[in-house]
């Protein structure tokens, strides 16, 4: 039997969490490169907190997709059957590539990559996208000039816990949150941060007093909802705050709750804060180059701890794996294999 | 019977608004200057805003108010009794005399002004710190190039109906959002903005679609609550906010209740949008004296409509008045006449 393409085609916007019924999963011809195209073999395919806004009606960052287009994807894949020189049978890629096994691309926004250096799963993880939104976030938005007291959210995730290892090596104090025992000992004890809280285990204002006892002058919000508001209450004069994800609300169908409180809007003005949203590719390309270059060599050095979250089950179990971001169930990176 | 001094003394601190029972009004003697010292005859009280916080045991801006003290306030006199060349009798100044009739001073922080150029009032209002805030907050926070749409609340206020002027100088396509009929009116018919939006008629967000149709550029946030809410909604990508005060809030004593919303919070995130808090010190002097010869070099060639709403009462009058700042019954800026 031939090889199939398997494709995941979004079919209906979901309402709250997405939902297998959103989804058709179709056996399709593997598809043919045209002269200038090759065909990817996809290997890994990113879990990203964005994902659930691409599938609404309103555009959100990027336009929304087309009900019957396959489910748009961040994905590391193998180049093979190429006609584009650029691209060789064999090169490792990265690319929106869609949740499917197979896709043809003709290069534009296809960045090749180097698995000597680092497997080919963390090239769509620390050293890629969510790599450089820490790095640029962290750089630009915060700007820590050293001592400054560093929060973020979402710590044990794929850009939490590389913000935190940006700030140490920034000479900031960092403070990691994030959900459950395990996750909050991996931050202090794998990717080095100072202090962890967990924001389920009870009192996260007593937490965050105790982990940050002069208060928080840089906040990288990758969450919202109750845990965005208790690090704002507690943000220092001129602090700023560099708003990447509210992944809390993500899923959420009730649109007037869940916003920053009255003592957190009141902070923006009382303490001075500098609050500013950001996605990583108003950088621009070749800052975006740049800092994957920058990780990279950390990561060569030995500097930088990256974890991928690898999960089985083939794109057939790609809602399941989808929803584990919102739940808070992944150590790391989330990446699902093909 | 010889000249008393009237004096209002904070004694107690509010829940919600300021009632006169948190005040003891009390006659004193006249307080006498010491060598380098002078005496100000208070003539006009301004009612700001930020009093309400002054009045909390928290700080807010500046320490709390003693109980005990004087209320603390910004206030326009002439010198008397002058033992400090530098204030002769007869000088004009404006300070932070308190709510009481006669203040000693020793000239720190006291600053002369010119009343052949403009009437004593409009020093503490249009040319003081007001102006000031509108001037270095439209300017250092929004920094307008021309072309943008600036949507200001509270704009037939103090501080707003000089933000709108500022943001037609530069440029701007000027919505102001007010409360009633007859201040809408004033904002287009006195001030020159180019559209008014009434948020007392009805349905706040359709006459924000109407009067700012392409969305809004720049913010300059007096209001918060549900104003806020609905400007942030209509938030163009890479939009700019500066918060310089959240009025709808001050007497509120819910903590839940009030901040930003869902949508206003995802608006930041989405539209990348720089979202900053301020207060007029924060430029320093020099700055603050550059913005009120500026705009005191407009008012003189007749380019900048200032209001003053001066009310009678005197110094017994200062609560009830005050209030009337947090029910928007003021036009233009609020001043006592003492």
């Amino acid at each position: 039997m031939a090889e199939q393409n398997r494709v995941v085609r979004l079919v209906s916007r979901p309402t709250g969490s997405a939902r297998r019924e959103n989804f058709a999963f179709a056996d399709e011809a593997v598809p043919e490169p045209a002269e200038g195209q090759f065909r990817v073999r996809v290997r890994f395919i990113s879990l990203d907190p964005a994902m659930r806004g691409w599938m609404n009606e309103n555009p959100v960052y990027a336009p929304p997709i087309p009900l019957g287009s396959p489910m748009r994807a961040y994905a590391a894949g193998i180049v093979e059957a190429s006609r584009n020189s650029k691209f060789p049978d064999g090169q490792a890629v990265v690319g929106m590539f869609g949740v499917q096994r197979f896709a043809v691309s003709d290069g534009r926004g296809v960045v090749r990559v180097d698995t000597a250096l680092a497997p080919l799963e963390r090239w769509i993880g620390g050293l890629g996208m969510p790599g450089a939104t820490a790095f640029l976030g962290t750089h630009r938005i915060l700007e820590p000039k050293g001592g400054e007291t560093l929060v973020v959210s979402g710590a044990a995730g794929a850009v939490g816990s590389i913000v935190g290892q940006i700030g140490k090596r920034l000479g900031c104090r960092v403070v990691g949150i994030a959900g459950g025992p395990g996750k909050s000992a991996r931050l202090t004890e794998v990717y080095g941060f100072d202090a962890a809280v967990d924001y389920k285990s009870g009192d996260l204002a007593k937490g965050l007093r105790e982990a940050a006892p002069d208060g928080v002058d840089l906040y990288f919000e990758n969450v919202g909802g109750p845990v965005g508001n208790a690090v704002l209450h507690r943000m220092r004069a001129f602090g700023k705050v560099a708003v990447c994800g509210l992944i809390a609300r993500y899923n959420d169908t009730d649109p007037s709750g869940g916003g920053y409180d009255a003592r957190a809007t009141s902070s923006i003005l009382l303490n001075r804060l500098k609050v500013q949203g950001f996605i990583v590719s108003d950088f621009g390309p070749a800052a975006f180059k740049e800092a994957v270059q920058t990780l990279a060599q950390w990561h060569a050095e030995g500097a930088l701890t990256v974890t991928e979250d690898v999960r089985e089950g083939g794109i057939d179990a790609y809602v399941e794996i989808l929803n584990m971001l919102y739940t808070g169930e992944n150590q790391g990176k989330l990446v699902l294999r093909v």
